[in-house]
């Protein structure tokens, strides 16, 4: 099986390389060809080193998808996008690399299937960011997609292509909404969204956080680990028992920020929870105030994908992936 | 005011024109230049010829949208497509006209804006193709949009487009989601819905028509009528009212093919519904069976949108507009 990863040197990449590098066979077959892109050039899990290739390429470059395309991969994992904030704050580029350099990676593969049959499998990632206030209590699983951010309108937009292409049998498509991944490894990042993680993953390696908004905020969480595995999951999956209807909100958790402090401080204790210093800050309680913070994810659920229950575990996992077991 | 109609030489675009034609003042003040756009040379409505101009153009051609846009219409109505049938049969043509065509008149406003400060309204029309089966019993208004066709796909895109690109400030859009128009004027088409119309407007004229589905068959629709009715209201609203979520399902009649024949034996007697021949045609029926067949559409009526409520004022709106108020 020749697997192509685009957007493999993000974080959720990462982890899914690590994923098929730790485990023969994870995909439903033998990996035997690795394609790796990303704007910078990835990095090749070990195992799989030999096997694979790193492309530094821009999707929306003219002639970009089809060169990666004419290598007729068999699986195509499509994670990459110019992120929330920066979609946001530059336009143009939000929507020539989000929009257009998604559909030319559709249309690359409907060109190569004109020469002679093929039809791949494409993973898409996609955001509970499709969906924009105000929210029912928990949002099911047909809520209808008005964004308020042009990231959220690119990704909602992307799902229909998928859904398009692939009843049209160009590939069989599959669109995964992600939840706020947490605990997000690495240092803190200037997201709206980074709290969530800091005031967990700081503490953890003995370091202050700060928490901007108040204790009961409410969010929607999966951890890492969980990214990885419904990204596995959405390879092997039989797509006959999806239907028509290709994009699913995955399973999370619904957990408020006091929540999380109680599950640090069950897992690391007190003194890890008295390292998160309070300070106010409005413009991210804003923002945070309009992200939805519960789902009914019964069609995923019931397709299989799954995810933590309890916060504890999320903080557990990251433990286990990250820190090597110990705080 | 300077007002654009792209789609004026369709049916609908011909309805909206007599009605601006028609009616000193209707949308909200004194239209001054008339810009008439479609594939083929629009016809300008009489009482404003002196003041229209009409272009045969392809908004999907290099710069053509740049062109129109740099007049910098006050008032737009974007009611041209590829229909559901043809997009389906030329994915190419589809995408192109519907989907990058729309986006290339978006971003001519867009770039235009950018020159020095311009914000025009834009009607579009859309289309209850957006929804796919299975359906609710009533389609309500935060029903979410799975298109079972490309047509559906390329407006439902557009919609979201239209949401992002009026949250940012480059145009004051609104979408309409039409019902199937019925009594459609003209001569039967081969379009799977025309029998709906068909049985209708052919015995009012004394000819036989063709009934290929079963009288227990429900749909959902609205009149030419009112169709002009609504992208009327829609440039005339107050769209701090309608707030981000700009697209609405129109209001319409929910009502099965032996109601709509019932009313044709109230509105014009048993001789005019004996000549409706039945001829079951399973191709038609099972693309019927795919369709909405009726919708709660609380928004757009809370918003002053207005439709029949009673199919005998369908069929007399048909007699008074088409037939000089005789049968």
């Amino acid at each position: 099986m020749h697997v192509l990863v685009i957007g493999a040197a993000g974080m959720v990449g990462r982890k899914l390389l690590d994923r098929i590098a730790g485990e023969d066979g994870v995909l439903g077959g033998e990996v035997t060809r690795l394609s790796l892109v990303d704007v910078v050039e990835p990095i090749a899990p070990q195992p799989l080193a030999g096997l694979s290739q790193s492309f530094a390429v821009d999707l929306s470059d003219d002639g970009a998808a089809a060169r990666l395309i004419a290598t007729r991969p068999d699986m195509i994992f499509h994670l990459a996008a110019i992120v929330s904030g920066e979609a946001e704050a530059d336009f143009d580029k939000g929507y020539r690399v989000n929009l257009d350099g998604t559909r030319a990676l559709f249309d690359a593969i409907r060109a190569e299937g004109m020469k002679s049959p093929y039809r791949p499998r494409v993973v898409f990632a996609s955001s509970v960011a499709v969906f924009g206030a105000p929210f029912p209590d928990k949002i099911g699983d047909e809520f209808f997609t008005t964004p308020l951010t042009s990231y959220g309108t690119q990704k909602a937009i992307t799902e229909l292509l998928l859904s398009d292409y692939s009843r049209r049998g160009i590939f069989d498509g599959i669109g995964i909404r992600l939840p706020t991944i947490c605990i997000r490894p690495g240092t803190p990042n200037k997201a709206a969204s980074g709290f969530f993680s800091n005031i967990l993953r700081e503490p953890l390696a003995g370091k202050e956080a700060v928490l901007p908004v108040e204790e009961s905020v409410r969010h929607w969480f999966a951890s890492p680990r969980s990214a990885a595995g419904f990204f596995i999951h959405a390879a092997r999956l039989d797509l006959e028992k999806v239907g028509a209807r290709r994009n699913l909100t995955m399973p999370g958790l619904s957990a408020t920020v006091g929540e999380e402090i109680a599950a640090l401080t069950r897992v690391a204790g007190d003194k890890a929870a008295r390292l998160i210093r309070r300070e106010p800050d409005e413009t991210i309680r804003r923002i945070v105030a309009g992200w939805p913070c519960d789902f009914d994810a019964q069609r995923a659920a019931s397709l299989g994908f799954k995810a933590e229950t309890r916060f504890d575990d999320i903080i557990k996992a990251h433990i286990e992936d990250e820190l090597g077991g110990k705080v």
